[in-house]
């Protein structure tokens, strides 16, 4: 199977329904910056993974949690939006297309970003055809996943990091910012295809080294990416004094690294009913050019 | 019964539980800015509403609930720790305390802010003595009562209101960003405590009418308050331009209108069990200093 070709479909699935749940109402200029951020583009990976990670073992209708996957992209709009602003990164770029703040003012985005993390509790919490023990669990799934345990944890470290000790702090970094949201996403598709012990902790772990696996690609692209396939600058790592896994390893290592975590993603879900497009997932995360 | 002597040992109680439940970990600046706002005092107005809103409806054991409440105190510091950053209210006091972002930066009061969002849905879906079923429909009404639709929503109209219109803005604006909060909590004390939907319902309108009477009281405050007691400057409405209901409808007509709306709330909850410390409550709220 061509997993890009899969991928583009997938995102252009994901994208109709995102399209669906923008939230309506006043003030408009909220509305908006939600909106404007919603539909930047993205490859919608988090909502992809909790979709395969469900099929993988054996859900088949995904009706019912299709908004559900949607939500962790709310989620992760906000982390952008917020991770733009002046305070913390201060893009002017994402996506090939100006941040939420340049167009709508740093106050509307510190807001949208606010707006779209409730909303997206709001939108699991809607859901009717789930059982609400499940609901419960996806909750704090992502709660856990992307708060001050997992991706804000993450983000206060990657501001924060000490020189000194390197090696910890950028696993620490990476582990906390990007792969506990990723691992949530894949732990949530589980918890929906009401998967036994053993298949839940398979997309666990898969989901941790792809995890990883896609922050060490990120940091790559950040060296050595193509500016207009990327839609913002790189080199910014280096020019913010991050601490990323080729600041610290080299190219080269860092290569070999993601390498090795996409093979232990791999050899987590064999056991699986249907691991395959798991399995070419985690090979792309480290092929991808964007 | 002495309203103040009971709201002030009730703070004292949810301040014991939410040292217990302040968060521990990993970059410790964060953990530590999270902390320094939750402990940094405050009338804990929400959580008791809560618990109050359960006990008027016949609640008798609250142990189970309680960190539910103390989860809509993180939301309300959030909030707080927010508002007070320089691209919305750029304050630099917050009851007699330097704001969050003085102390710890911005971006670290900015993730702080995040982070007390997503805990509080943490702290919420832990939970494992209230049914399911309970639980999804407190995170729908504290989401939806805090987000685009509710609080988020009134803070982004407050700061992009027009004059032209301001006797609609400016009822917006206190329903939005502050009677729907309130209200959610008074509906979350209901649900906890498997309120009939007449219960449920008057909770609700007493919810609305006290949150506007709160926010017109606050308005007043800012006029004519103690700086010392309230803890931080007065006058910043004016200074800043903002949509206010002194501003609008003069000081007595405010005081009037707040009177009406305790009334209002009165009103409603007599049906209730056990409503007398509610009723005592919604005098509180337009009688206090701070």
């Amino acid at each position: 199977m061509d997993i890009r070709h899969f991928l583009a479909k997938q995102s252009v699935f994901i994208n109709e329904r995102i399209k669906k749940l923008i939230p309506k109402g006043t003030p408009e200029k909220l509305f908006d910056a939600m909106a404007y951020s919603l539909t930047a583009g993205g490859k919608r990976l988090r909502p992809i993974l909790v979709i395969e990670s469900a099929k993988a073992v054996g859900k088949e209708s995904i009706e019912e949690i299709i908004d559900i996957a949607v939500a962790t992209e709310f989620i992760h709009t906000y982390s952008l939006i917020h991770d733009d602003l002046p305070a913390l990164d201060n893009d002017d770029l994402r996506r090939g297309k100006s941040t939420c703040h340049k167009v709508y003012s740093e106050a509307i985005a510190l807001l949208a970003g606010d707006g779209l993390q409730s909303y997206a509790y709001e939108l699991i919490s809607q859901n009717k055809k789930v059982d609400p023990a499940k609901l419960v669990k996806v909750i704090y799934l992502l709660a856990h996943g992307t708060g001050i345990y997992g991706m804000v944890g993450g983000q206060a470290a990657d501001i924060l990091h000490e020189k000194e000790n390197s090696f910890d702090d950028v696993q620490f970094i990476h582990t906390h910012k990007t792969a506990k949201f990723i691992q949530a996403c894949c732990q949530i598709g589980a918890v929906l295809a009401d998967a036994t012990e053993k298949e839940e902790s398979a997309l666990k772990n898969y989901g941790l080294y792809i995890g990883l696996a896609f922050q060490i690609q990120d940091d790559i692209l950040d060296e050595i990416g193509d500016e207009k396939k990327l839609g913002k600058k790189t080199k910014k790592d280096r020019e913010k004094n991050k601490l990323t896994y080729p600041s610290v390893y080299g190219l080269e290592k860092s290569k070999e690294i993601a390498e090795e975590y996409v093979q232990k993603a791999i050899s987590e879900i064999k056991v699986l009913k249907n691991p395959e497009i798991l399995i070419e997932l985690a090979k792309f995360i480290i092929n991808r050019e964007v």
